[in-house]
């Protein structure tokens, strides 16, 4: 009986475990502007890391690799250099595919937008962002403030 | 004794379950743009499907629908027709009574402009969006870029 | 072993709620307009509450105090004053220090702004936001809108 009720409690705390304890978070900022290339979309590396519950998120490329499989959010803020004929335009990719775009029009001074999904991710699914293809886009940047910044979370995980 | 035990971990399962295991999280981006009504408010009805973890958003109406009663977050985003005199006006209900709203001017160009909640529901609370009454306010879209979008889940289960 | 089996249940009651009970979760909203002052930074007190689970925002002083530690996300939302020469630009805080910035300008119309971030905080850690110092830096609300708004919740309790 003794014996019955230990395994009885191994198996509740695994439960728990298993179902409340699974953790990924991260929020990291970029920290210089960058311009559109003309021909192709260039990945957005946001490498300053304010939060990396899990270090799912990696600063050195700017993207975040899944570890955990589940449902998450995930927002994107981008903000637009000052010029008449400057947009941030970007989009948040999963597995490089476009999933939400933000676009932001520096026309008569710099603006920031943003925009927030949920997505349900397997192990190994990668999501980051790219600035579009074009000279006229562009992202602005000073220092640690993070007007571009990406933000992700594990709402749910797998069971 | 065995009985006892067996009890307990029934119970103990149900507490776990009961606690952990409810979810509901959906992103919904909308496809076409819209323009306003003079005279009445009009629904947004974001047509495309993300992410719907228990179906719990209609993309035929533009309504969440409370199953598992709980504190939600929910986060609207839309954009601006690029005009003079247009703007995306537009506001978060429940059950019908204004909680925030979004106002994204189009005076240069497209902009985007979003807006995030916490808000306790009961089972059966809808949640959605209107475009404000008025010829000027409108709202842009070009695809699945999810320049407008709208994006909820349940964050803590009433227990 | 009655006697052991109650204290296991005790036990597991215990851990489960430990585990996934503790909440919190606020937004509120500002319902005036605010200007910059010229020589120092102003807290930005968002009086009218829409969501207090846990009552840890105070809607007088506008401060969040971590009542929970673990990992929250915050969410900061701002419209600028309609004016050639004004810009909303306010920044999110942990215990006085700069995490996030918000930038709107106002040249051609009223604009909202947002950024959204994950942080881990400790046990009486202070999360609040302020107008930077300046006279072209402003605030627009109206009434209940929201236009201007803060929104945080508890994603992981430490454990």
């Amino acid at each position: 009986m003794a014996l019955f009720t230990g395994a009885l409690l191994a198996a509740v705390i695994i439960v728990v475990a298993g179902d409340c304890k699974p953790r990924s978070a991260f929020t990291a900022k970029m920290t210089s502007s960058m311009n559109g290339d003309p021909e192709k979309n260039l990945p957005i590396v946001f490498d300053s890391v304010l939060t990396n519950v899990g270090n799912d998120y990696n600063p050195t490329d700017g993207k975040f690799t899944t570890r955990i499989a589940g449902t998450y959010v995930f927002s994107l803020t981008l903000m637009s250099k000052l010029s008449s004929d400057s947009t941030a335009f970007g989009c948040l990719l999963l597995n490089g595919k476009e999933q939400v775009c933000v676009w932001s029009n520096g026309i008569n001074g710099h603006e920031m937008s943003s925009n927030t999904i949920t997505v349900k991710l397997k192990s190994g699914d990668v999501v980051d962002n790219i600035l579009k293809a074009g000279t006229r886009f562009a992202l602005h940047n000073a220092g640690q403030a993070g007007y571009c910044s990406f933000t992700g979370f594990l709402l749910y995980p797998e069971v």
